[in-house]
C-alpha cells in the first residue's frame, strides 16, 4: 500500500474490455502536466492544457515518439473542483484494450503511478469532499443491484447517515467538554454538567443508536439480498421454478440492450427487491430429516433463510405426509416466513386439490413449467418482505463496520447511563463518553487510523 | 434497422459490467433536452443545460419521480462540434449496472431511442465528419490488438487511405469530364481529352491501385494476425511451447493492472506483431501423412499458415525420420516460412546434437519447460514476418470491401487502357471510367447505398 496523496495516480475508470469508449482518470499535482506532454491539436501542434478553465473538454491527439496513439477527448478539472479535490484529468479514448494499455503506459512513464483500489475516493475523503461513511457508500452504490440497495447507498452517499451521527456526536461533545472541565477543577468538587440533562441526553442517544443497530438487520438483507430457500420433495419441480424465476428476471434486464447484467446465478430482483436463493441441492426436508434437525443441513438452510418456499407436486396430494412436512416447518419458522406452493396445477380437478388444502388458504397454485401464476408467487414474496414500505427518510445501516461501532457506542453509553444513576465520578463518566465519541467518529472518519483507511479502500475497485 | 438521423439516440458507450464509472451517450436534436429534464444542482434545484457552452462539463444530480438516480457529470457538445456533428451529451455516472439501466430507461422514456450499432459513427459520416473508409477505421481501431493493426487503423481513420483514393478519383474525374464533353459533341468527332495523357494517367493509376491491392495480403494478416502452426511428433512438446508463449504474453499484458486483456486463446503479440496459432490438435505431420497430402488436414494447415514451426525432441535425434520430415515440409513451403526448433535441450551433450544438425544451421535450440531461449524463437518469428519494416507512410488496405472495390476498379481501368490502345470510341471508354469512379467512390462513401451503409455499420458495437 502506498497512499501518498502527493503522487499523481492513474487508472482505467470504465469497465474492462473493448467498447466504443474507455475513460482513464489521472489525479494529483502533476495530472495535467502528465497528459499535456503528449497532447496535440488535430493538426499535430502541441496544445496547452494547463491554461484551460476547469470543467472544459478538449479534443486532441495523443502522440508519443511520433506515433499517434489515439484521438481523445480530455476533460480538465482544476483543484479543488474535482472528485478528488486535486488537479484531475479524464481522458476519453477509443475503447480498444490495446489503446488503453498504450495510454496507461505513457502516463506511467511520465511520472504517474498506478492508483491503488479506491485511491481516488480516498483522496476525496482526505480532501474533505466526502466523510468516511459517504466514501464507503460510493462502493455500495457501484455494487448496488436493486432499487432499494441503490436508494440506501445513495442516501448514505449524500450524507443522510453521516448527518445523523454527527448530530449525536455534537450533542455529546458539548456535554463531554463540560465534564472535562469539571476534571480540571476536580479539587473544588463542582458540577458544570447538569446530571439530569446529561442522563436525558444519553437516554435519547441510546434510543437513536439502538434504532440504527436494529436497522442493520434490514440493511444487511437489502445489500446482500433476501435469502430464500425452495424446499420440497425431489419431484416437486424446485429447479424448474427457480429457472423460471431467474429467466423472467433476465428477460426484464435485457430489455435494455447494451446493459446485460453480469447475472449472479440464483439472484433475482422483483419490484426492485433482491432475492438470493440458497443452494438446497441434494437437501430433502422430509418428516424424517426434520426430526434430526440441528445435526443436518436442513437446520442450516432454515437458519439462513428469511423466506422458505415449500413446493409440492399437485398430483401427489395423496401422499399424506405433505401436511406433516408443512406442520414440521411451521414448528421452526414463523408463518410469515413460509410460502406454500402447489406446483403442476394441470390436474383435472383443481377444486379437489383446493378442497384437500382448505385448511391452508394461503397456498399458491402455480404451474412452473407453463409459467402459470408465477406473478402471484412473486407478489407474495415481495409482500412478505416489503422493504419498499420503509420510509425513504429512515436511515438504514448497511455496513457491518458501522453496525459494530454503533454497538460499541451503545455499550459505552449504557455504562454512562448506569454510572449517572449511581452518581459515579465525572472522570469515570468521561472515559466512556470519550470512547463513545471515538466510536462514532470512526464511522464518519473524524477519527481514523491508517489501518482503517486501508481496510476500507482496498475493497474498492481500481479507478474509483 | 431504423437510421433516421432526426431521432435522438442513446447508448452505453463504455464496456459492460460494474466499474468506477460508465458513460452514456446521447445524440440528436433533443439530446440536451432529454437529459436536462432530469438534471438538478447539488442542492436539488433544476439546472439548465441548453444555455451552456459546448465542451463544458457539469456536475449534477439526475432525479426522476423524486428519486435520486445518480450524481453525474454531464458534458455538453453543441452541433456541429461533436463526434456525430449533432447536439450531443455524455453522461458519466457511477459504474453500477443498475444505475446504467435506470438512466437508459429514463432517457428512452423521455423520447430518445436505443442507438443501433455504429449509429453514432454513421451520423458522423452523414454529417461529413468522416468519410466512409475513415468510419470503417474507427471499428478497426477499437478492435486493434497489436501495435501494427493499431497504426494501420489509425492512419486510415486519419484519412491517409481516403486521401490517396480521392487523389486518384479527382484525376480521373477531370479526364472523365472531358470525355463526357466529347460525347455531347459526338457528331463533330472532336477529342478534348488527350489520348496519350489519358493513357499515361490510366497506367499510373493502375500501378497505384495494384500496389494497394497487393498490400491487402499484408493488411489482412495485420488485422487478423499471422497464422502460425506448430507441428512435430506427438512428444515434441508442442502444447508446452504454445502455453509458454501465451503465458509470457499474458504476463506482459497484465503488468498494467486494470487492463487485463480479454485474451483470445492462442493469440500472442510479440514486439507489436500479432501471431495467431492454428489449432493442430491431433495433427501429425509424419512422412506417411505428408505423402497423402491434399487429402488430409496437414495440407489445410500448411495452406493456412504463414509460418510453420517444426518442433522436435532433442532426445530423439536418433529416430532418423526427423530430417525426412523437415525435407518433406520444405517441399511444400518456402524456407522463409519454416522455423525448425529443437526442444528439451537439457541433453547431456548439446554439441552432439548440433553436429547431427550441422546441415541445418537455422535450427533454434530451446527448452520450453525451462523457458530457455524462448526469446530467440520469438525474435525469429518477428524477423520472419517483419511488418515493422513497413513504411508507416505506406498505405495498407486491411478491409476486404476496399480490396474488392479496388480489384473491380483495376479490371475496369485495364479495359480502358486496352481500349485506348485500340483507339476505341469515347463513349465506350466513358462507361468503364464511370464504373471505376463509382468503385473508388464506394470506398470513401462518395457513392453509397442504404444496403452498403447498413452492412458496414451493423458490424460496429453499440454506443459507437
Amino acid at each position: 500500500m502506498q497512499f501518498n496523496p502527493d503522487d499523481t495516480i492513474v487508472a482505467l475508470a470504465t469497465a474492462h474490455g473493448n467498447a466504443a469508449i474507455a475513460v482513464i482518470r489521472v489525479s494529483g499535482p502533476k495530472a495535467i502536466e502528465v497528459v499535456e506532454n503528449y497532447f496535440h491539436t488535430k493538426s499535430l501542434k502541441k496544445k496547452k492544457l494547463s491554461n484551460k478553465t476547469s470543467h472544459t473538454a478538449h479534443f486532441g491527439i495523443i502522440i508519443h515518439d511520433d506515433i499517434i496513439i489515439d484521438e481523445v477527448l480530455v476533460t480538465i478539472f482544476k483543484a479543488p473542483h474535482s472528485y478528488t479535490g486535486q488537479e484531475s484529468v479524464e481522458i476519453s479514448c477509443h475503447g480498444s484494450v490495446f489503446i488503453q494499455q498504450q495510454l496507461m503506459q505513457l502516463f506511467l512513464g511520465a511520472g504517474a503511478r498506478m492508483a491503488e483500489p479506491g485511491e481516488f475516493t480516498m483522496r476525496a475523503f482526505l480532501n474533505a469532499k466526502l466523510d468516511l461513511s459517504q466514501a464507503e457508500a460510493v462502493a455500495d452504490l457501484i455494487a448496488s443491484n436493486s432499487a432499494i440497495s441503490h436508494q440506501v447507498a445513495m442516501q448514505q452517499m449524500r450524507g443522510g447517515f453521516s448527518g445523523k451521527i454527527k448530530l449525536l456526536r455534537d450533542n455529546l461533545i458539548s456535554f463531554a467538554s463540560l465534564i472535562e472541565l469539571e476534571l480540571d477543577f476536580s479539587e473544588e468538587d463542582v458540577e458544570f454538567a447538569n446530571r439530569t440533562d446529561l442522563k436525558n441526553l444519553i437516554s435519547t442517544i441510546i434510543v437513536v443508536i439502538q434504532k440504527l443497530i436494529n436497522s442493520f438487520e434490514v440493511g444487511n438483507v437489502i445489500k446482500t439480498g433476501i435469502p430464500v430457500a425452495i424446499v420440497g420433495k425431489p419431484n416437486a419441480g424446485k429447479s424448474t421454478l427457480l429457472n423460471i424465476l431467474l429467466e423472467e428476471d433476465r428477460a426484464i434486464v435485457s430489455e435494455i440492450p447494451g446493459t446485460t447484467r453480469d447475472t449472479i446465478e440464483d439472484e433475482i430482483t422483483i419490484d426492485g427487491v433482491l432475492f438470493r436463493f440458497i443452494d438446497t441441492a441434494g437437501l430433502r426436508i422430509t418428516a424424517d430429516v426434520i426430526e434430526q434437525i440441528g445435526v443436518n443441513r436442513a437446520f442450516e438452510v432454515i437458519k439462513k433463510s428469511a423466506i422458505i418456499i415449500y413446493l409440492f407436486d399437485a398430483h401427489e396430494i395423496s401422499s399424506g405426509d405433505l401436511k406433516l412436512e408443512i406442520e414440521m416447518l411451521k414448528g421452526y419458522i414463523s408463518d410469515s416466513q413460509l410460502v406454500i406452493v402447489a406446483n403442476k396445477i394441470d390436474v383435472e380437478d383443481l377444486q379437489d386439490l383446493k378442497k384437500e388444502f382448505s385448511d391452508y388458504p394461503e397456498v399458491i397454485y402455480i404451474s412452473a413449467k407453463e409459467h402459470k401464476h408465477i406473478e402471484k408467487l412473486k407478489q407474495k414474496l415481495v409482500n412478505l418482505f416489503d422493504i419498499r414500505t420503509i420510509d425513504s427518510t429512515d436511515t438504514i445501516v448497511t455496513n457491518a463496520r458501522h453496525a459494530n461501532s454503533l454497538k460499541n457506542a451503545e455499550r459505552a453509553l449504557i455504562k454512562v447511563h448506569d454510572g449517572l444513576n449511581n452518581n459515579i465520578a465525572g472522570d469515570l463518566l468521561a472515559i466512556d463518553i470519550r470512547y463513545t465519541l471515538e466510536e462514532l467518529g470512526l464511522i464518519t472518519g473524524e477519527v481514523t487510523t491508517d489501518n482503517l483507511l486501508e481496510s476500507i479502500f482496498t475493497k474498492f475497485c481500481i479507478g474509483k
